[in-house]
Order: structure tokens, then C-alpha cells, then sequence
């Protein structure tokens, strides 16, 4: 309230749904369960639940298990946004704007009005909404979220324990500050998401790992031509996502 | 010459370093051998030699080939910085104030006063200059340096050759940017590092592949209090280092 971010506040789940039309359910992903459970006898007749966890399967199971027959009301979401701090201090009135918006309805459970409620609130957000079927989300998020996160930490891990005898850190260029930015994020939430998407997560961290070995053999082969093109074709790609980026951002009026 | 960054300029090696007190290569490592090749017997008597190149080892072999005899001459460096640019117009006054160069003078064959010439050198851009053994050096900057750089081609790479029907960076969030920064990287330099520290290279990313491999397992039995102490050691490690690059900064009168 001091800062100007919400009207008002309340720490009993209960008496914060009570009069709502629409909740959404912000916390790490492994307190999901224990708020729906607070919430669940205490909705009004027409409110819509959402979300915001990045795994979206294990969300729902927990909605399912908490508020069993509630199911038509709750639109599972995952806003693509958010920088390595988190808590109140570190929100911001834009961030939701421009940026994509997952939303992962039941077809055969969820209320498609209430769908369309969650849709329209984040357009007014500033969002571009999609939706996307659960499995298919929680497989493209562990690759293009979860996935580097993982790589984030190990690395620095990896680096913290090597050599104890000599600051290893020193000697990391330019270019280290930023690849190991997520790498201060939220530890409690990480390991949560880790856990509510580890099937997913674990076969792409699989993958990955096996490719490095590869890349490592070719490496160790000396073999250039193979190299130069793995290197191309990345920055292509990298390139063109900037640019992506950067077009969106000039084609958004509200920028 | 336009933009302010060189007195003069020739296409002509010989030509470059006849009147040159001091030589600083800074060709992509496949470049160095024929480089060195062409300056050898063109070099004032009392001319010293240094180069940038990543990968130290490779570049003493390639000195050592091409001007046998001259390894006195001769000193080894590698200052710890840049971006993921490259190219003249990417040049700026400030690249090297607060960084650190590493020289790898071999005790048995580098002149003691060609290094002291080196160091002076390097302090008068503002730099910090640090000794380090030869091994240690292409050890330590595969771990910091060339590791997360295949890590971050090698994830570009992996996501553009997923599921090729859609545009899966689409779904990257915000820190995937920054996280990929360095695959923007030049790809003939990176082929050339590899290759020219191949086997400390290979070696750490075998054991980085492991450990992720480790760490996926862990994930999938749900060790949360394990993956709960990995990010948290990572955090804190990232964050003491952010920490010590904004004290130095704030530490450097040159600021």
C-alpha cells in the first residue's frame, strides 16, 4: 500500500476472495495447493480463478485436488514475464505489457466465458494472449525457460566449487554478468518449479547435456566446418529474436 | 583512420612492424600462425611481441613455429574483456579501464624487461595485470569464458532446430536475452578458440554434461532440499560477484 501497488491488502486467503470476481493466484508453485484449498468454500458464485505458475499440469492437479468440482472456473495461466528479483518491491505497472500471456483451458472442464474474462484482462494488461494445450506448455517453457535457468545455476555452481583455493570468478569476461543474471533469481521458487515440471524438465536437461558430449566430441575432433556452422546458425537465430524483440517493441503503441 | 581509432594503417604486415617498439596481435587464433609467420624477419631488434587470443597455449606453438628462435621476444597475454561485438566500429576508449589481463610469460624463454614492457602497457589503459601459468590459464578460461559460450550457442542452436512447425522463441522470457547475449558471438572467433583449446575445453564440458545430468536426476526424484542448496550456493555466488564488480567500479578512479 506504501508503494502505491494494491488498494488494499489482506493475509487471510478467505476474506481476500470473498468479494472478488476474478482471483489470481500468485505464489511459487508449491504453495499452490495449500491457497486453493484456503480459498476454495469462500469464491462467489461467478468468480474466476487464474494462475500464474510456470508449470501449468502440476497447477491444475492441485486445483483439482483442493477444490474438487470447481474445475469449470479455474483458467490455468502463465504470464512469459518477469526479471531475476522478485516481491513487491520489484513490480512494476508495465510489465505485462507487449509481453505474451499462455493460457492452458481445459477443454473438456473449463468454462469458456471464464476463459474469455482471463483473456480480457490481460489484454488490458497490455498482453497478447495464446492458448496452448498443458503438456505442450510445460514441454516448450522447461526448454526455453527452465532449461537455461538450470544451466544459469549449474554454472555458477559448477564454477563456485572449482579450484577453492582461488577466486575463479576474477577471470569471467564481459559477457558472464549477463548469461548468469537468472542465476540470482528466487531459489524457493526455482526449486519449486523444478519439481512441478520435472518430467519435462529432466528429458530436455537429458537432451541437452547429451548434445554438449557431442559438440564436446567435435570439439575435440577439431572438426571447423561443423563448428562454424553450429555457431552461424545460432546467431542467426539469436539475431533474428532480437530483432523480433525490437520490432515488437516499436509496433507496440503503448511503448 | 575516419573514426578516430588508428594514427595509420597498412594492409602489410612487414610494412606495420618495421618502426613498432611494441606488437599487438589481435587476429582470430586460426589467423595467428600466418600473422606471426609474416613479421618475423621484419622486427626491430629491440621489438616486443604480445597478443589478445583467448587460448594461450596455441598461441605460443604458433609463435614458437613460425619465429623459432625469437621467444624471447615473445609475451603471451589475454586481456579479460569485450562484447559480443567485434569489428572496429565496436571499439571504444574505455574497453580495457578496470579489466584484467592475464600474461603468461614462460620463465625459460620470455625476457624479463619484454614482460615488464607488456604489463606497463597494459596499466596504461587502465588495466590490472595478472601472471598466470600457461596450463592454468587455458584451464580456468574454458570454465569461465569458452564453456558459457557453447552453453549459450549450444541452447540457441538446440531451440531452433526444435520443433521446427513453430517459432519457439516466442516463448522465451525476459531473461533469455541476456542469457543469450554471447551467442551473438563472432562464430570464425569461437571456431578458432575451440579448436585452439580444445582439450581443456572438451574437458569441462564432459563434466559440466555430467553434472547436469546429475542434477536432472535430482530433479527427478524431487530432491528439493538438494536443488534448494545448489540455487541457493548459486545465488549467493552471483551475487558476491555482481557485488565486487560494482565496488570495483566504484573503486576505479578512472570512473
Amino acid at each position: 500500500m506504501e508503494l502505491g501497488v494494491v488498494d488494499r491488502y489482506t493475509h487471510d486467503v478467505a476474506e481476500a476472495v470473498r468479494e472478488a470476481d476474478m482471483v489470481f493466484v500468485a505464489v511459487p508453485l508449491g504453495a499452490m495447493r495449500g491457497v486453493f484449498g484456503k480459498m476454495c468454500g469462500h469464491l462467489r458464485e461467478d468468480a474466476v480463478v487464474t494462475d500464474g505458475g510456470s508449470a501449468k499440469a502440476s497447477v491444475i492437479a492441485d486445483f483439482r485436488a483442493a477444490c474438487p468440482g470447481a474445475l469449470a472456473r479455474f483458467v490455468p495461466g502463465h504470464p512469459i514475464a518477469g526479471t531475476e528479483h522478485n516481491g513487491v518491491e520489484a513490480s512494476f505497472a508495465g510489465l505485462y505489457r507487449g509481453r505474451r500471456v499462455i493460457l492452458t483451458p481445459d477443454p473438456d472442464n473449463t468454462s469458456a466465458q471464464a476463459t474469455r474474462r482471463v483473456e480480457a484482462m490481460w489484454r488490458a494488461c497490455g498482453a497478447e494472449v495464446i492458448r496452448m494445450e498443458v503438456e505442450r506448455h510445460d514441454r516448450v517453457l522447461a526448454a526455453t525457460s527452465h532449461l537455461p535457468h538450470m544451466l544459469a545455476f549449474g554454472l555458477v555452481d559448477a564454477l563456485a566449487r572449482m579450484d577453492e583455493h582461488d577466486d575463479i570468478f576474477r577471470f569471467a569476461a564481459g559477457g558472464f554478468r549477463d548469461f548468469t543474471r537468472i542465476a540470482s533469481s528466487n531459489p524457493v521458487m526455482w526449486r519449486d518449479i523444478c519439481i512441478a515440471n520435472r518430467s519435462a524438465l529432466s528429458r530436455v536437461m537429458h537432451d541437452f547435456a547429451d548434445e554438449m558430449k557431442d559438440l564436446a566430441l567435435t570439439i575435440e575432433r577439431g572438426d571447423g566446418d561443423h563448428l562454424l556452422a553450429i555457431f552461424e546458425r545460432a546467431k542467426a537465430a539469436r539475431d533474428a529474436y532480437v530483432d523480433g524483440l525490437e520490432a515488437g517493441a516499436r509496433d507496440d503503441p503503448a511503448e
